[in-house]
This record gives C-alpha cells, structure tokens and sequence, in this order.
C-alpha cells in the first residue's frame, strides 16, 4: 500500500488518529472492527457526510490544520441546519505517497481543536494510500429530539426568509487567495480568507430554532441556490431582497470599491451560515434570541408561491429596493 | 467541479444514488443536509468505515458491481464481527472525468443487489471530482443488543480457535486475476475470483456468537494477522494448527500442485470468514450452530498465554501436526 513515506497504516492511527478516539471508550482506541455508540431512547441520529480533493475543495497550501477545520465545521453546519448537537465522527483519508508527517499532525491538531470546541469525538476510520490527490471523507453524527428536526421542506407562503452572520464572505477569500482584490487592507483580506478556511458551524442557533423555523439549510452552494433547495423541496418560490443583505466591512468595501458585484456575494458558495424561514408573527421572539446568542440574524426577503405555468423558472427572484429584478446569472443558480 | 463528463453531481445523485435511498424515509430521498435515523432504545450502534482506491483495492477491469459489493462486504463484514446487524450507510465517491454512466450503473446495481441482500439502505452521500483514480468511501451502520456486542479483546488463554469457511482463497482469487494459477480449472479459477471479489459478510454467524465467543474478528488482513489482533488486544498468544487449516477445494488443489505455499494462504488477506475464541466446553453448541446455519466452522488452534520474555515475539506460532513451528514469512505477520 501507498501511504506517507516512513509511517505505515498502523502508525499513522497510533500517532495521530488514536489520540483523537482517547475520550470515547466505545471506539475502543481505534482498536476494534467497528465502534459501538450509546443513542439516548429520546434522540435520533442525524447522520452526514463530505469529501474534499485537494486542489479542488482546498488548496495546496492551506495550512493543514485549516483544512480539518473545514472538513469538520461543514459536516457540522449540516448537523446545525438539522437542528442536531454533535456527537461522533469517522474519518477515511487517503494519503499520497509523498505526505510529510507534519502536514499530518498540523492536520490532527485541527480536528483536535474542533472536537474540543464543539464536543465531538473521532469513533472510526480507515487510512489507504493513494497514486492522486490527497483527499478525506468525514461521517459526522449528531443527536436530536424528534420534535427539534430541521428540514428544507417546510417553507410556506408568506415565511420570511433569515440568513444568519454575513453573505459572501467565503467567495471573497478564495479569491483573495487567488491573488485578487488587493484594494483591500491586509486585515481584511486575512479576515475573509479566514472566513473561506474556517467556517463556524451554527449549532448554537441551529439547536435552538425548533418550534420557530419552518425550514432550514446552511449555506454551502450560495445563497441564491440554497434558497433554491428550499423553495423546491417546500414547493413554493421566494422573494430575497438584495438591499437586506448582510454584508461584512471587507465586503461592503470590495463592493463600493467595485472590485465584486453584489451578485458575486449571492451566488458565492461556502458561507456555512443558516438560511431559514419563520412565519412574520414569531419575527420578535428570533430577535431575542439573535440577542440571547449573540448571533446576528438578518431579514432578507420572503416566501412566495410559485408562479403559476412557470415551473420550469428558477424559484428564486432577486429584487433591488425599487422591486426591479436583478439577474444574477444563469437565474441565480449555481450549476455543478 | 470535475465529474464524468456529461453529468452533474445533482444529476448523477438522482440517477444513481437517490434510489438506493429509497425505501428509507428518514434519508429524504438524498434531498435534505443530513439524514435521521431511529435507534430502538434496546440497541447501540455500530460504526465501521472503509475506503477504496482504483488500482489498490480495486482493478480496473473489476466489473463495477463486483466493486461494490465488495465495498460494501466488507464493511458488512465489520459488521458481522461485531455481532451486529446491518441498517444504513453512507457513501462518498471521488469520480475521474472520464467515468462512463455505465460504470456508474454497474456500482449501483451492486449496491442495490446488496441493500436487498442484507436489509440496510443507503441515506446519505457526496459525490465529487477528482484528478486522481476513482475513490469510494463508505460507512456502515448496525444495530446490536449490548449484550451480544462482540469484541477483539475477549480471548483466554485455554480458548479453541474457529474460522469459519475456507482460508486464502481471496488472496488466490487475486493470484488468478494477475495471470497466476494456469493450472487450475477455469471453474477453479472462476470461484477464487469471485471470493476475492465478492465477499458474502458472516453476519447470520456473527449475530450468534453472543454467549458463545470470547472475541471475534473478521478477516481482512489474513488469518495469522488478524488472529494477533485479537492477541494484542486480549493480551495472549495463539498457537495455529496448519494441518486444521479449513481449505477450499481449489486452495488444495493449488497446493497440491506446488502452485503456492501454505503460508502464502495463512498471510492471505481479504476472506471476510469470521475468526472468533470460545471455550472448550462450547464446542458442542458451536457445532449445532454450524449445523443450523449451515456455516462451516473449523477448530484450527488454540490461545495460551503469552510467553514471558518475549513480548517482542509474534504472538502467533504456527505449528504443523508434529508441533514444528512453521515459518509464514516475517513472523506471519503482514505489514502494511
């Protein structure tokens, strides 16, 4: 088997994966055929998973630790617009020939970090070699109450449609570390590459929004497009309104400065905020808990139904503050 | 995105992928960011995981359902030496460009043959591109009682040694598809192939041995080094009789023949038969259980304690039927 230069499969568990398993005895250290795992009679499992190839989900030299961030924190978005808390992971990775361990420890640390932060543990895996890219595929479990399951079907006429943090943050750092927008100050391009690299996975929020979101998604192909989940799992058409959209400083600059188009900040994916819609008469008691979280939440357009005889159109209409509508290329949605 | 050529990763989930998910509501047709899942509060679950890499654990010209089943086979397998019984699983596909649909439906039909097979469903996924060779990676879910969960770590000294099956045929199976074994029938040949390539999971047998086995372990890594898993774990040694080796007709006829050794079967990976301790005084039962599953199981050893002073010793000897040690390269014991 391929695998980093000097380490076998066995040593690359002990030293860097088996440490991460340590506060979880029913992974048995990695050392077992399986892990047996508790699920409290009240909770469900939500289970996701995500793959990443270098050099197409991240970049050669993004810090490795940065790298388990992202691979962890989307998974984790996912549990959050589910409405879970999480629990466990699995992990497979596998591993050109040329690694170097420090890439690898700098890699292990990150998720250490992460599973301290959100108190989570590595359960299982499996590490092969590799001839191509190094990539990682990431199983993530949570739990959730049968009456707090969020999903993306629920959406109904009349909703208003919330998006937590900021829109198009993530689409600005990668491009900044393509080398692009250099009108911006030092800060502000590290703040936005920070905001590609280490997304912070609502689960806070998520956990809470049960009895009060109709439906939910995070944000991970763009808003416009993951409004569109919503809409076609919901069967309804939404409204969103550029001129509500929140916007960060370094991006409300790039914007002024026309360096981006505000269509830009709309389609642009990787945001790994919450998108949801509540009915307008529970609009007070989410800004109590915008406040209580500490988590901002903005108003930024709502549900509509669908046009009649025009199924065949994107759901999703952006419209400025003079109601004209805004095209956002290709009807707004981001074709893979 | 990097992809086969003409379709999308949406496109591909609807066609191939979200049928599988099908008969489980709880995976919203592939549709939602995560799925959820019920545990009866009187079980635990069981998490394996595996990953593939064409060219490694695959060969090109494998057929594509024959990739998947052993995919999936061998985390059933996993499973399987748990004690526990299928229900979900995830997968995540790393896809080349030039990926033909037909490939793509061949590994679904597997999956689908499989998913009847066992009784599980598929809930969640992610399909990507890559630059680098077609990739999967899977993880399984299962069910067990807490007190029918098998465990590596059981196994006493005084303990008989079972496989169930024949040993090293897959490691054959893979002999013939490298040109090797011309002198075995084409019948011969054909059914080593298929027990490289299809592993049939013990789980009626695993789902049994609650009660009975003091560790089990499936083999993945060949029967010399998958049983010193189970030493380390448990803290013991194992003597191996080679003369109670259980051998296929083909295996014997290739031996016979001079074709391979006996220790070329005994390092032989990737057999997916369960290996498992009990005590003496349940040999009885045991071979009522054989009888009634219609499983064949072998005594083929026994464990003993470990000898003192020689902790840096293999902690398997294999000995013939006048108690000579066997040499099975390296001390048995395949290194990754």
């Amino acid at each position: 088997m391929a695998g980093p230069r000097k380490l076998g499969e066995f040593e690359i568990i002990r030293r860097f994966f088996a440490p991460l398993a340590a506060q979880e005895p029913g992974a048995f250290a990695l050392g077992d055929d399986a892990a047996v795992l508790s699920v409290p009679p009240d909770r469900r499992l939500v289970v996701t998973t995500d793959a990443v190839v270098r050099g197409l989900h991240f970049l050669a030299p993004d810090p490795p630790d940065s790298v388990a961030v992202k691979l962890l924190g989307v998974n984790l978005s996912d549990l959050a617009s589910m409405g879970a808390e999480p629990m466990a992971y699995t992990l497979t990775a596998a591993l050109p020939e040329d690694l170097d361990e420090g890439w690898l420890r700098g890699f292990a640390d990150g998720l250490d970090g992460m599973q301290r932060e959100y108190g989570l543990s590595l359960v299982g895996g499996d590490t092969v070699g590799t001839p191509g890219p190094l990539s990682f595929s990431l199983c993530a479990f949570g739990l959730v109450k049968p009456e707090a399951e969020l999903r993306r079907s629920g959406a109904r006429e009349g909703d208003r449609i919330y998006v937590s943090g900021t829109v198009g943050d993530a689409a600005l750092g990668l491009r900044v570390l393509r080398g692009q927008l250099g009108m911006l100050t030092g800060a502000e391009r590290q703040w936005l590459v920070d905001r590609y690299r280490r997304p912070r996975p609502r689960l806070a929020l998520g956990g809470r929004l049960h009895g009060l979101a109709h439906a939910a998604i995070d944000v991970s192909d763009g808003i416009v497009a993951d409004l569109a989940h919503i809409c076609e799992m919901s069967g309804v058409g939404a409204r969103l309104r550029a001129d509500c959209m929140p916007l960060s400083a370094a991006a409300r600059r790039a914007l002024d400065k026309g360096a981006v188009s505000l269509a830009d900040l709309l389609v642009g994916g990787d945001d790994y905020e919450l998108l949801f819609t509540i009915s307008p008469d529970k609009a007070a008691v989410l800004a109590e808990l915008s406040d209580e979280l500490a988590c901002p939440l903005a108003e930024i357009g709502e549900i509509v139904a669908l046009r009649k005889g025009e199924g065949s159109r994107h759901p999703v209409l952006v419209v400025d503050e003079e109601e004209r509508v805004l095209d956002v290329g290709g009807g707004g949605f981001r074709h893979f």
